[in-house]
Order: structure tokens, then sequence, then C-alpha cells
């Protein structure tokens, strides 16, 4: 899906003073890019490695596996289609509502699609489905399954393949699959992002950790230099600095209850619960639509019309918290409106 | 193909003095894109343009096209990738040897692939052709077909459909195709690419020229996001800018023909006629992997084997001439080899 996405503030008229609608960490490291980005800049008269063949090293090190084991791709969403065209024509459960752009890989590349909804899925895998496609914490929803749970589905079903996407990983507190997992599973397929806890969407880096033959798989139809040489040196900087740049998850998600305790006062809106940052919202009246419009228009405010992931409606928006006085404003924006 | 590129600096284990492996111009404008990736950079907390629309509307611009005309892909590879999956199992012509992506992208889609020699190939396209795949100038000859030949080749077979990639477009004195034709002929698509003539390999921007209806279908099965957002703006600064960074083609050119007239005078050496700064050698004793790796370990010069092109063998180099000193290096060390 090339457009319907958050964080479209490009086709925004007004300039946008708080944006909701991407669920990233809301406060970069920019400053501390400048000298990475300008000595890799000295690089760019040659083609990048291939398959980015020393991030791949340094991700197969920091995560406890080997080489063989790990793909790098322009951002998670390369991985996503990329693990469809391999397995293409599988028969994919997709647990929703989630990020649709597993659907969407899936459907170009002729899966039969299959859907559960999250609050069904109860870790029981219908026979027919030879994939499964879980998002990890959900998104736009926040629902975390824990390690254990999902170590049960991997044991009691070792003839479907699954495909986590943990792009979320630092974004609760619960603990998740372990990349070193993949060496006890070979039907565990891990997609991981640098985009949502360093704040650098607009880099594009992504990876798969799994069973070599699964990496080798996908390898085979990856295209080469897709990780061009600035992303790969910005990549390897939060890696090799990991450290310096902890995602402040407990400020986060309690810049977050206050939000949504202010937010569950106002009449019109329900707030879902979630255990990540992101949340939904369902409104009582009005669309997501109009609102979205609305903040847009009177406040510079961008939230996610949250109506286009396959199980929500029309009534759905999603919020990623920000700081405390941008997210008052929405709570000030959200008082006045007159659905 | 991920691996057996050119350019393959990163699997040396000797520092590289001299690169004739890429065909890239060998002289880049690095200090003038410390400001433009350093501004980038503030913008990186944002999710690029899903389809980079303010670079598709940019080169539009520039082509006389308009916006649904264009396409901007992670490097013409990406374009060349797009358009074999959306015209999966078609029944494909490659005129050969040429750039080995065509041929794998076809084969990953399901196409039928049919192969005719560069020398063969006068203008008579097979009958059970639905596609023909045309690099122009050619990689790895340097051969160039010129506007009117191809035109009337468009003109003659009005059901197949052309793919026209010109990443070279910048290296040779012929006329070429203008973006403008694909408004006449919708059976035409246009590879452009920004790698070769502002150096900036490592950057990753190439697009696609065709009919509306054609690009429609490209942006059916293409990625949100694949360009990155420094590479966005490293692109727009070279088009706006392009008068400032005119490839000198005769200086290059010149460059050339004194390296082959000394090259020609080694015994074991044929130099192949080619209209383009890059060319092929055969050697007569020898071959490519053996003379590569002396090079490479004796003198730190990088050549491309050019083997695995289909149509050539274990006898073929390609070399992409640089600066006068560097092409004597490369001189001195051929006479010094025996094979």
């Amino acid at each position: 899906m090339l457009f319907g996405h958050g964080d479209d503030i490009a086709t925004c008229e007004v300039p946008i003073v708080g944006n909701f609608s991407s669920n990233v960490w809301y406060d970069g490291y920019v400053a501390d890019l400048q000298n990475v980005v300008s000595e890799a800049l000295t690089d760019i008269t040659s083609y990048p490695e291939p398959d980015a063949r020393s991030l791949r090293m340094l991700l197969a090190e920091v995560n406890g596996v080997a080489l063989p084991n790990v793909l790098v791709s322009n951002g998670a969403i390369e991985a996503i289609y990329l693990i469809a065209q391999a397995w293409r024509k599988s028969r994919s459960l997709v647990v929703v509502p989630t990020f649709s752009e597993y659907e969407d890989a899936c459907r170009i590349h002729e899966h039969e699609l299959l859907f559960l909804n999250e609050d069904d899925f109860v870790g029981v895998i219908p026979d027919v489905a030879d994939m499964v496609w879980i998002c990890n914490p959900n998104n736009p929803t926040g629902r975390v399954w824990t390690r254990n749970q999902l170590l049960q589905l991997l044991e009691a079903n070792p003839d479907k393949l699954f495909v986590i996407d943990q792009s979320y990983a630092t974004f609760c507190t619960e603990e998740l699959l372990h990349a070193t997992d993949v060496l006890d599973y070979s039907n565990l397929i891990i997609i991981g992002s640098l985009t949502k806890c360093y704040a650098i969407p607009g880099i594009r880096v992504g990876y798969v950790v799994s069973a070599a033959d699964n990496v080798a798989q996908l390898l085979q139809v990856r295209i080469p230099w897709s990780v061009n040489t600035i992303a790969v040196a910005v990549a390897k900087h939060f890696i090799v600095n990991g450290d310096k740049y902890p995602l402040p998850l407990v400020r986060w998600l309690t810049q977050k209850e206050q939000l949504c305790e202010q937010l569950a006062a106002i009449d019109f809106v329900e707030v879902l619960p979630s255990e990540t940052p992101f949340f939904l919202l369902r409104l009582k009246r009005g669309n997501a639509a109009q609102l979205k419009q609305y903040l847009i228009k009177e406040y510079g405010l961008l939230i996610r019309n949250a109506s286009n992931f396959r199980g929500l409606n029309a009534s759905y928006v999603r919020i990623s918290p920000q700081d405390d006085a941008i997210n008052q404003k929405l709570v000030n924006a959200l008082k006045q409106w007159k659905p």
C-alpha cells in the first residue's frame, strides 16, 4: 500500500506542530548523526555492499546469531515483501487488525489469505494455514503476545512458518522472542527495525533473523544495494552506540497514561487499552476522517485515521503520544470538537 | 544477482588505488553534498514520501512529462525488478551481452527468456517475444542504438513492450530516445539513473518514464518509502543544479582513446570498440579471474571480471577509464603480466 499510512505530513496543507500519526519515538538524535553522515558521504562514489554485509555481520553479532542468519532490508517493509515473495502462493493467516502491508504483500505474491481477529487468536492455528503473520507488539492495537505464548505456538506447529514482526520490540516491557530463538525453531522468521526506537524512519533500515536456509531463500530474491551507504552508516552508529540511545520507555508510557486519562474523560471518546505507547481511540460520534481534517486545519495536529486497518472501521484513530505540552494540545483540541 | 557485479571493493583484501571496475564517472562531487545532506538529516525523524513524490514531480518537469509518467526507484535496479514483476510471466527477449539483472529479474518473475546477441540484433524482433530489454548504451559493450533505430522498432512492434535502460544516457554522443517519446509510444518504458553521471552509486536513485498506465501498474507493486530522505535530497540537488555538474564526456572519451591505444599495443590484449568511456578487453592468453587477482594483489587495481555476462566468457574484462595517471598504472601493470 503506497498511500494511506500515517506520517503523511507532506500531503498536509498547513504546518504540522504535533504529529501523533506515526508510531516512532518522538525525540530523535539528529545532531549526533551529522558527523556520521558527513563521513559516510565520502564513500558514496562507490556502490554500497550489495547485501550490506558489514551491517549484517554487526547485527548477527549483537543478536547472538551468525551472518547467514541475518538479512538487511530497506526498512522492515522490504523484508515483508521479500518474505511474501520467497514463500509465494502460501496460505497465510494474518492476525488482525494489523499493519496492512502483510496482507498487501501476500496478495501481490498470490497467497491465499485468512484473517483472525487478535481477540479470537488464542493459539490455535487453522490447519489450512501454512504461514502465520503476527506483529508483536501489534500495530495498531498495542497488543503483546509473550515469548512463552509464541514458543508454544512454534513448538505445536512445526510445519507452519511464523513471521513475527518485532519492529516495536522496544515499545513494551514484556519479554518477547529472542533473536537466538531462530536457532531452535526453523519455522520462525523475526523481522526487526531500527526505525521506531531510534526515530529514523527517513533512513530505511530493517532486518530479518531466521534459520540460514530461510535467509538464503530470501537472498535469492533480494535486489542488490537496496540499503544505501548512508543508511548503513547510520544503522551501524546506533547499534555500536546503543547504550547512548536507550528508549525512555517508562517515561513515554507515563506520558501515555496521562494522555489517555484525559482523553477518556471526553464523552465521545473511547480509549482502547494497549501495552505500547501508541493506542487506538474509538469515536462514539463523528468519524476518523472528519476528526483528522479538523485537527490538521484548526490546530496543525496530525493523527492516524485508522479506518483502513482490516477489522477496524471509520470510527478508529491511532495516537502515538508526544511530549506533555503537545499531548495537551490534542486534548484541548478534542474537547473543542463538535462531531 | 546479489554478488558478482563490479565495484566489489569491500571484498578486496588490499587497499584499492585504482578502480576500473564500475562504470561510474570517476570524479565525484562529495564536497558539494555536505550541506545538502546535513539539511536533509533534520527530516529523517519523519517517513520519506512513500513514492518520493516531490522528486517524481521534479523529474517529470525536467523530462517534459507529467507526474503520472514517472516512478522513482531505489536505483535503476529496483525499477528493473518492478517491471519484471508487473509484467510477470512475459516472454522476454534480452539483447546480450548485457547487465545481468534483466535476465535475473525476469527469471525470478517467471518470464520465458530469449536471448539475441547484439551483433545479430538488426531490428527484427522474434514474433514470440512480448517484451524486449535493451540497455542503451549497452553495458558492458558500450554499443549504442540511435533514437531513430529504436523509434522504428517501437513503431513496427506496437504489441511488444520495450524496456530501454538509459542509465548510461550521458555516456555517449549519439541522440538517444527522449523521455517525451513515451507520450507517443505506450509500448515504451525508459529507465534512468542518477548514479553514473553524478557518481553517486552509494545513494541509490533511479527512475522510470513511461505511459501513465504503465507507471500505474508499477506503482501497484512498488513498496512505500524505498528511496530514503537523504537520497531524495541528493537527487533533487543534482537535478536542480544540473548545469553545475556536466559530465566532461569529451575529456573522458579522450582519456579512454589514449588508454585503449596503449592497451591495444600489448600482445595478449584485444580492445573491443565501444561508444562509451567503458569498454571490453578480450585476453588472448590467461583469463579474467587470474588477471583480476593479479592486479588487485600486485597493484591495488580493480577491474571487472566480465566472464559472467551471458555471451562472454572467461577471457573478458571490462574497463572504465580513470584519470591519466591511474590509467597509466593499469597499462604498466598489464605489461608486466605473464599469463
